[in-house]
């Protein structure tokens, strides 16, 4: 795969005519000059590179628009043949996809209560911090639940923050993994299972992030907000997962409610066409995903790609609230153990896409 | 498998008689006072249990004899059918296996020389703490690769030695993983392949540790120096790896070193008949390691297992010399990746086996 690296605010019209060249005998590309930032899509060809481009929103975060585009630098793939991803994706039916809804687990617990609030705190900074206007919020009697809005979002505002939230969402699963793989080291006792489930969430996360990444660049104040979320992030859920790790797993489903909330709202703004440019005949998601989810043709638009993330993010859901509902050190992880079966001869089966707000403990131990 | 937790130390003759009744349908159990010891060997029957006995030898840690033995409390188990490995271990061959030798890569540069000076600090302190006494020290004068030494050690000083390492072996593969796993969240760039390598590693040597587990219980001040170790290990590890992921590679390069050169001897031992507990024809590997390893029926004694686990040091020890070699930020990970092919049409390919003391960075970045 071929990838690009053109800052709009560097190149001169030579360098751009220069990099059209390049690229000539390889992809279609449309260049044309808008004001100050260039318009560069790139369709077709063997290798597709998709060069987004997004018209300018008055928005918080100081990404420029000519900024969101292909953000990997040609030199770091070009020897590299093919990098089979490190956990493959088992993939998901039609019908698991469409029919993940939003949903809420009440808090039952002083624990529970903590972890939602600790959220909904989380979800404010976080619509102040990527620029989100008043009409733009919805119904905030119903936050987690409602996904319709006086106003919808831009697509350069859904990439940020898609971008902001899957950095921050890639952390617990590696803290919460290596801190079960330190203590079964450090106290000679077996996992039972819950490392690969919590390391696998981490990386699955983390293709989210290279996803969006492939799409567009943010700006100084997004990377600089990224790199302190991580540092406040990682120090407090490393921390609060030695103190609990039954209040840390409900907080993080917590944290899966909402990205399940919010892919849900921009495939209804995608259904509703207020994303023209993701619904443009020409728009390509990248390759990477493509790969990645295994997706199959004809089902590759900007709409079937969330659909895929939104899925992951049910799954996280569904997988945190049971893990939050066991015994922190005996219980194995329900999600990769067969068990022994029942009395009737049944053999336990969990599926996350059945319970989105968790198994109880009874359910699944035995 | 049915696993068995009995402490000699507070067993009455009475309460040793009912296990073995307990036991009596599914196992053939050996019983016999020894002293204030019981020996306990449970063979055949469906599930096996190698309930292993050692005698007491004189050494320094405060494990008693009778602890060293199957350390899986029962309930943990019972009603687990199946958990699959995280990552599936890949297997040798015969050959890979028994070509294995002690090597030393020469210091080049200052960072390797400190990495290398770390590590012969830490192999003393360790024998200190494991009580080698001066007679079963190697040669001094080419310590990581000299297998012989005056007096062997005994089986039960063996397992000490294998278990505090192994817990040690497991923490800087996590380490890195982690944070290669967080800068590319945070830096929001791809890993190239690094952090799968890195995690399965740490996997590979929690699989060690509980395999020697599966034989033994060290005693609480075995377990209060593992504590303590982590910590210390774990903390220089994390900052090491910030300021110098290169020399923290040569460092777990020279480790993996250390690591060929114990197991080396170990097998030795087992060779030249100083180790009859393992020899004997009723002596059996844990299950875990027979299913981990996909070890062959006629090829499961101890001699075999140490094999499996030395090879899996060299392969470490190759890994971490090459990851050192490399730039940190840039370059794929030789070990996943498939490469262009060269000028003359040739594929990179490369094999931890045949090149103990790493590939140097132009031997597998074209
Ligand atoms: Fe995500
Ligand atoms: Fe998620
Ligand atoms: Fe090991
Ligand atoms: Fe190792």
């Amino acid at each position: 795969m071929i990838s690009s690296r053109v800052n709009s605010k560097l190149c001169s019209p030579k360098q751009v005519a220069q990099f059209g060249r390049v690229l000539a005998p390889y992809h279609q590309v449309q260049l044309s000059a808008l004001g100050s930032s260039v318009r560069l899509r790139a369709v077709g060809g063997a290798h597709q590179v998709p060069c987004s481009y997004y018209p300018s929103p008055r928005h918080f975060s100081s990404t420029s628009v000519a900024q969101l585009r292909d953000f990997f630098p040609a030199k770091e793939t070009a020897y590299i043949r093919q990098t089979p991803p490190a956990w493959p994706h088992h993939g998901y039916t039609e019908e698991e996809m469409v029919s993940v809804v939003p949903e809420h687990r009440p808090p039952n617990t002083v624990g529970d209560w903590l972890a939602w609030k600790l959220v909904r705190m989380c979800r404010w900074a976080t619509d102040i911090a990527t620029g989100i206007r008043p009409k733009q919020q919805v119904d905030k009697k119903n936050p987690t639940t409602a996904t319709s809005a006086e106003q919808p979002l831009t697509e350069a505002q859904w990439l940020v923050r898609f971008i902001f939230l899957e950095s921050i969402a890639g952390v617990p699963g590696m803290v919460a993994g290596m801190l079960r793989h330190l203590g079964s080291l450090r106290r000679l006792k077996r996992d039972n299972g819950w490392i690969e489930t919590l390391l696998e969430e981490s990386y699955n996360e983390r293709m989210h992030l290279l996803t969006f990444m492939k799409m567009s660049e943010p700006g100084w104040f997004m990377k600089t907000m990224i790199m302190g979320a991580q540092g406040v992030f990682f120090n407090a859920l490393f921390v609060s997962y030695l103190i609990s790790p039954k209040i840390t797993h409900r907080f993080v489903g917590y944290l899966e409610e909402e990205a399940v909330h919010t892919y849900t709202r921009c495939i209804r703004e995608i259904e509703q066409g207020d994303l023209p440019k993701w619904s443009a005949p020409n728009f390509r998601i990248p390759e990477l995903a493509v790969g990645y989810w295994h997706m199959p043709e004809g089902k590759r638009t900007m709409k079937d790609l969330i659909l895929y993330i939104r899925a992951d993010e049910a799954v996280h859901r569904s997988v945190n609230h049971t893990l939050s509902n066991l015994n922190q050190n005996e219980d194995p992880n329900p999600f990769v153990s067969d068990y022994k079966a029942d009395a009737d001869g049944h053999m336990h089966r969990v599926n996350p896409h059945l319970k989105p707000t968790g198994y109880e403990r009874s359910e699944v131990i035995g």
